[in-house]
């Protein structure tokens, strides 16, 4: 039977700051209340048909230097405690097996790209919650060994839109949240003003908590039993402005969840409640220094998972465009 | 030992076009004449240098309808005379392994991407000519078991800049060219007239054969045995206006290869002498439409490949702004 | 979505002879005849239950002349009518990787084994009919993302057992059995006749139909159109003499089904109603020509599957002692 | 580029007794004295051509209680200090796919396989000393990315032949041999008496260290820092009783090498000069406990390779029948 250690939590370090608590009842209230089922056509673009051709245009007007961000960490083929599937890469021919001239160099990949490791796209058939994905669709109807029927990432196709950057660590004056550390929306509204920036209809919104920084300073950790990102509280915020998309340098989740029984409650909100894909595991680094440099946390913003007939996501590089 | 079958080719249909022949010799010739070794740094952007923060402000610019299109074919599966490595995808959890609430869906892909059948990026390391890559590295020394030390697909990054459409079938007013008939220089020229384009500096040039049209409408073939695609006597045209990027619905080269004793020979011009990426087996189709809808053959191109180090290339998912 | 072509069938040839058809009802009361549930333990061991330490070495005392025969076809990475999901073998270390010395070479072999190419064996999680597994076993409280939990091939364990060859063509003085012949139980009375055997308890049966031989004459087919197998109407003598393996050069089955609204019926039987586990897609041409040289169709048979836990089978190179 | 974590060794346990340190020059002098080059013919059947047909009778006339004993490690898809290339296992169809009755379960599966954790064995062309391989083949020539052209694993085939195990633990009244330990010749002869059996001409001859028994009960460590294993020094034993195989439950080398400047000299020894394949990372507890229960520790061996052309070796699950 496949099982997977890093899955299994550690306790959280001394010092966890991811409450307050919040009971089932509450999460389901909370559920309900940033719930946009029924809102949009198709139904499994979610909040990505909220980005229209007037907020492509502007998204692309925003563009000032030219300086162009990759926003992936590399393919990684080593284990370690936030790599529990590494990724594969061979080389399948070395110029010494095919007809020469010209003499060709070929790789096979391969990636569970799902988890701490891979900066991947989640489509709205990703996580389900009571059952129900996004739409109220039933998840067991929907996704069979074959993929997904509904909410594959070839259903949302690439994202153009603007991108807004809200650097905690910066705004903080850290060099990262310690693990463990919710960021509430009072975080988000601080960061705003601190970096001259409003979360918009139709925007993605990255959070940057500084744990790729950390894991290259410190070294690699398991971001299941501790990493810092979004307190619940501060969903109906970015619900409230009506984002396209959430992403982070982890998986916006902070971990351990405040709420109770659920390990992902924040997913949950996203793409089963919200419509709203992720962005996991963005190396945001380039993009900080970027924004302190030319002192602009709003930027274009490109996603381009790729076309995988259902797929429940996609290893993606998302590219901000300053 | 690993051996693909749709490496055999079969015979050219009648009426093949993909003259005139040009032997070793004269081919020698032409590598060096468009040959730019020693141009750039880092050496293994190649072209990609090309692209300047000015020029990624003025493609940004170009945006009118906010249109946004993809071009990648979806994941195949399923062998057939143009896909000999099927991709593979299998969910690894359906919801039934790992804890809930919430439950996940995830899956695990996997590509042996260079070929006929995947939308992919070529990095500078793809291919060499006698037993030299791009800058004159030699082969051997540049590329093992482990990846290619130098053209690697990391060292790219994305691309943002001008992309211009040569819609051949729209221009000649055929549904697609005959597979095996060769485009030339002049097939170029007459189309940035008809289409009211200029190819310049730092562009992404994509050249619509309507191959994958034909496929769709008339089934798959083996496109090694006869694809349109460009004769070698275009490529100097492409060097002379300082082209970032070449791509289009097949492979970029016409077969049969005109060249005596080359399979590829746009392969080794682009990718070994010019350093100019080459992009495979796109979806033009949309964009063909929309090009001809909106009269607009330039527009936004945005190329964001997987961060794989050691990679000889990406499946990828350009993506076109109108 | 994952979609295999060469499980669509085409039509079969000219003269089929796969008959009587059999209606469902029909084929559920033979369902019941045969079906050996409850009967042992463990469980999900099945008719392997039955090769007690003394049919072991009854089995090792019948070796005479010392010679070892492979049933395994060659692991194939082309595909083909036969093959819609290609094997993979890459190498992973060329002895340039890793610090010499020695220096070392690597392989990734991967591979989607049931079907119609690799010689593997079915364990009873394989395969379920009206919703049950082999011992009546609910399949889908049985079966789930991370595999089986009843009827895995870690479960099975090795195989030691006395193997009969029943070589049809060696019999009825063909090359092959045309692709589409039902073989019934008077083929095999007949067969143990003139072969000089008779199937008993706790056999490994290896039933030869010459297909391996038509493929490599003729070339490949896809047989799930149409291929030469047991006729359901075969399974009561099967069950009767209490085999523990079925197995041959196909999958066992004839095809097109004779058996209304069923694909595999046999593997139905075999699998689900009798816990007899399956070999397919042997490569029995070596033992047939030793059969005929030494004159013996009873010999030692190795099946020794990877330990695979949860697997639902395994790829496999049985062994033949004569 | 591909790296992996678990190739980096960490210090030795104190306490290793890993010596006598063997200079360069001293295994190269060993090496000569052991080779075994230009004996047999095929060639990259190696020291297997010494099991003849009547060495196979007789290791199947030692049959007596029937007894069939797999030695293989389970799959294993999860990473650690000892598994830095953890196997692959997914489901391919849970029924839900493909067209029923009877519906059916399928699985993919993929591995690198050598390494500390799989069960394998090792063909001829796994390893090469000072560029060559066994036969003294250049390596280089022999080996590319499509594979084995020499030394491969379906040049080897099966091997049935007499099993030797050599308990280390149960001769010395330990649970364990210390990690670091080296076994040298006289301890091979110690334990050859005191079990009561005498290694042979096309032996195949398992040392268990019992550091399987350790992983179970103390948790999984790094075997390439400190592992039980042969010394160099007992080499010229195993070459001069003209064995046929070499195995055990670790990868048979002890480690830190003592060699200078070779990581694996018994690898070297066994595979490059004498022809021996190797069977890495057995499970050999159930035949050690049923070894002393039945006070015997020669017994019919069968170890059947998967059929890969080209491939180094193979995942295997060697078995025991006593």
């Amino acid at each position: 039977m496949t099982r997977h250690p890093s899955d299994a939590p550690t306790p959280p370090p001394a010092g966890t700051d991811n409450g307050p608590a919040v009971s089932r009842e509450e999460f389901d209230a909370l559920f309900a209340t940033v719930r946009a089922w029924g809102r949009w056509s198709p139904a499994d673009r979610g909040a990505w048909n909220r980005v229209t051709p007037d907020l492509v245009r502007r998204a692309t007007a925003l563009v000032r230097s030219g300086t162009v961000l990759p926003m992936a960490r590399p393919w990684d083929t080593s284990p370690g405690p936030d790599n529990s599937r590494p990724a594969l890469h061979y080389m399948s021919e070395l110029g010494d097996l095919e007809a020469a001239e010209p003499s060709a160099h070929k790789d096979f990949i391969a990636v569970d790209y799902h988890g701490k490791a891979v900066s991947h796209l989640d489509a709205l058939s990703h996580v389900a919650y009571r059952g129900q994905l996004y739409d109220g669709r039933t998840a067991r109807d929907c996704v069979d060994a074959g993929g997904a029927h509904f909410g594959a990432v070839s259903a949302l196709g690439p994202l153009v839109t603007r991108g807004v950057l809200l650097d905690l660590p910066a705004v903080l004056g850290c060099r990262w949240l310690t693990p463990g550390r919710a960021v509430h929306a009072d975080d988000l509204v601080s960061a705003e003003q601190a970096l001259g920036v409003t979360i918009g209809e139709g925007d993605a919104v990255l959070v940057r908590s500084g744990s790729l920084r950390r894991r290259r300073e410190e070294g690699a950790w398991d971001p299941g039993a501790a990493s810092a990102g979004l307190h619940v509280d501060a969903m109906p915020l970015l619900a409230g402005r009506g984002i396209a998309l959430l992403g982070g340098d982890g998986d916006s989740d902070v971990r351990p969840s405040p709420v109770e029984g659920l390990h992902s409650p924040v997913h949950a909100l996203a793409l089963a409640a919200m419509g709203v894909p992720l962005l996991d595991n963005l190396d945001l680094e380039a993009l900080s220094a970027a924004g302190a440099e030319e002192g602009r946390y709003a930027f274009l913003l490109v996603v381009a998972p790729l076309h995988i007939p259902g797929g429940t996501g996609s290893p993606v590089t998302p590219v901000a465009v300053l």
